[in-house]
């Protein structure tokens, strides 16, 4: 099959790895009510993470320096980077958060696209 | 540095690559208007395709078959497909596009993941 397609309900968060048969990338969808945040820090071994806020505002910790989150806003996020997302004490917050090996591109766009 | 920000505008096609040095993927927030299309048909060398409706409605036509998409629809497309993107005849299309090479995810999330 070429192609997987699907329709998450809002709501809840939703990982896309395997519903989608992704093979380059992990992306959830995630929301946090207004006051909330996950729950711990992390980093990653060998993984890029890069979010996306669609809706809301929020705000996340990078190895101790907070950097404000509005819809609208990307932000990328080295795999040692020490992280903690948090939504704002007055809003909540919807975004999504992709995963892809660090260095792992090499062609995009024109050098990997091929006009048929 | 171990992060990037950008608060792109709205409006015009951006491709984030080099504006947020992204190493893992290329990703690019695209608009077309009521009855427009990408303008060619293409396939892609290595790189596997995840595309994202954000706001409105259209459909792509993969190896000939149109898959319908509206707002919050998610669709996997394997790098030898033929593809077309349309914005539907009475309502635009806002849509992600985001391109990572085929089979480069090792681990992710629990694996990938580090606690601090």
């Amino acid at each position: 099959m070429n192609y997987n397609k699907i329709s998450p309900e809002n709501g809840a968060r939703v990982e896309l790895h395997d519903k989608l048969k992704l093979t380059g990338a992990e992306i959830s969808i995630n929301y946090m009510p207004a006051g909330a945040s996950v729950p711990f820090v992390h980093a990653h071994k060998q993984n890029e993470e890069i979010y996306t806020v669609l809706e809301g505002k929020g705000s996340m910790v990078i190895d101790g320096e907070t950097v404000e989150l509005k819809a609208g806003d990307w932000l990328r996020v080295s795999p040692a980077a020490k992280r903690q997302m948090f939504a704002a004490p007055d809003e909540g917050l919807r975004y999504l958060c992709i995963q892809v090996k660090e260095n792992s591109l090499e062609g995009y766009t024109m050098e990997d696209g091929v006009p048929c």
